[in-house]
């Protein structure tokens, strides 16, 4: 099965209108949760990342969905599973790794138990309170789109890792450490008059633009030339994994320009906007003179147009 | 390392005063959290449990920490981790189980990853309004020991499976999908004046009423005839089964006698009461003319003295 047609069993199965988003926002207890999890050989190797290195990942990918809310992120549980043959020291490095991704939040639970490989699942709860919570619905026409951060970088570090390559130690880095920031988030949720849709680029930079659009019914149009991203990634093929390559955990937002008014302009950089309501033709970008289109039937079938 | 050991480790980097209760009770927001996880081979086997079932308990043991806590049931997530050869109707089955288990709460999010076994973890989310909230640390001298449900099926039922023994569906049924209420955490967190100590027997009643006497740094003296089992327990290693069995998740819990008065008696069963403070010998059993007493090296050191 597709993902898409899981998360459709599971709805008709639970009937739920929460099934689909990243973060669910449970009104009536004021905050938000999200649960994300790192399996071995899967979402990691052991040949690339340190045990401090994968706690802090564990909490930053979590710690990045409460981000993508607008919620102020509070506590973590963690679940953690480990084999026999694990290093003695795992434990405490990974704990360390967590800790210093935390910021303010805190892990208050969780537990750990055996398996085959390591698997890791973490639940981040955030706070609602003096918050306007973020829904990927909400992106309107004239809305513009900001992001907070460098794209491409996680998937450019990944490959770099991969193929051995020597250097780019930043690349390399934001793959195995990416660097998450609430402030961005904080900035909108607290200022927002107007509703706006924000996600984090966790699955991909296109991915975060279809679905706010495709969630809105609305037509993003992108600048290729206003996306921010580390030019050291020219010598990759930059292009792809700038739209597709993931786990930047980068925010991206379509806000009114009233709203956008109120946010320091040092925390984002704005690389398109919202231009028409419609259901089908979502996003565009515009690269140099070539426009590019791409259609909800694109999504549907994972046809991913590459550059 | 031990869990003790782990769980040392862990809240000496993160300094936390949360880890190491099952559910935490998150004052500020209203809630408490709770995140269990059931691994392949580990904690249940695809030989025994079918999809459905292991829908179904995944909810039941987190159900089962939110009741122990006194709190209200409100929302899960649940992470799915499944291998390539999993059978194509694995998840319709599965929150088909879920959903069974859910009595009112919903299930609100989570993920599906890749994973070479199933691994399944749930996180669980309590409202703590107009409730008094359980603590280990609670149980005072005079108090009662109470508890809801029959002891030892599960594990009797496991070593049932294990063992290919034809008949006793009860206690199988026990095991593969433990029958777990709300009931008598409504009615005291709901009513109780004074502070009580409530867990589930998740991990055995011998290691429940442990946990309530060395929190409390109380002695808990326990009536073994008075503790309810299912009589066919006794064709195998009963008494064991009942102490150190385990999975039977029911709610063990020392009330105020004043409180007690106020719970519907068809709700509980009355087993023993905390007779002293003390910070050693902290739980005895009477069983027939026999008294045995437990102490907290005991624990330490994992020596279960058996029956």
């Amino acid at each position: 099965m597709k993902e898409l047609e899981i998360i459709n069993t599971i709805k008709n199965i639970l009937n739920s209108e929460f099934i689909g988003d990243d973060c669910a926002y449970l009104k009536d207890l004021g905050i938000v949760v999200t649960q994300d999890s790192l399996v071995e050989d899967i979402h990691f190797s052991r040949k690339f990342s340190t045990p401090f290195q994968l706690g802090y990942k564990s909490i930053a990918v979590n710690l990045s969905d409460i981000y993508a809310s607008g919620a102020e992120a509070k506590y973590l549980t963690v679940s953690l599973s480990l084999p026999k043959n694990i290093e003695n020291n795992f434990v405490e490095e990974f704990y360390k790794g967590a800790k210093s991704a935390l910021n303010s939040a805190k892990i208050v639970g969780g537990d750990i138990t055996g398996a085959d490989k390591i698997y890791i699942s973490v639940t981040a709860i955030g706070s609602a309170k003096d918050r306007k919570i973020s829904s990927r619905k909400n992106a309107q026409k004239g809305y513009k789109i900001i992001t907070n951060g460098l794209h491409g970088s996680s998937s450019a570090g990944l490959y770099i890792l991969q193929n051995n390559i020597e250097g780019y130690e930043t690349l390399k880095n934001e793959h195995l450490m990416p660097y998450v920031s609430s402030k961005l988030s904080d900035s909108i949720a607290k200022t927002a008059k107007f509703n706006y849709a924000m996600m984090d680029s966790s699955d991909g930079l296109m991915d975060a633009l279809f679905k706010i659009a495709d969630n809105s019914n609305v037509k993003a149009k992108i600048y290729f030339n206003k996306i921010p991203y580390d030019k050291s990634i020219e010598n990759f093929d930059y292009k792809n994994m700038i739209f597709y390559g993931g786990e930047d955990y980068k925010l991206v937002c379509a806000i009114s320009p009233d709203d956008l008014n109120n946010i320091d302009n040092n925390l984002y950089y704005e690389i398109g906007e919202i231009i028409e309501k419609t259901d089908d033709n979502i996003v565009e970008i515009q690269c140099e003179k070539e426009i590019k289109t791409f259609t909800k039937k694109d999504i549907e079938k994972n046809l991913f147009k590459h550059f």
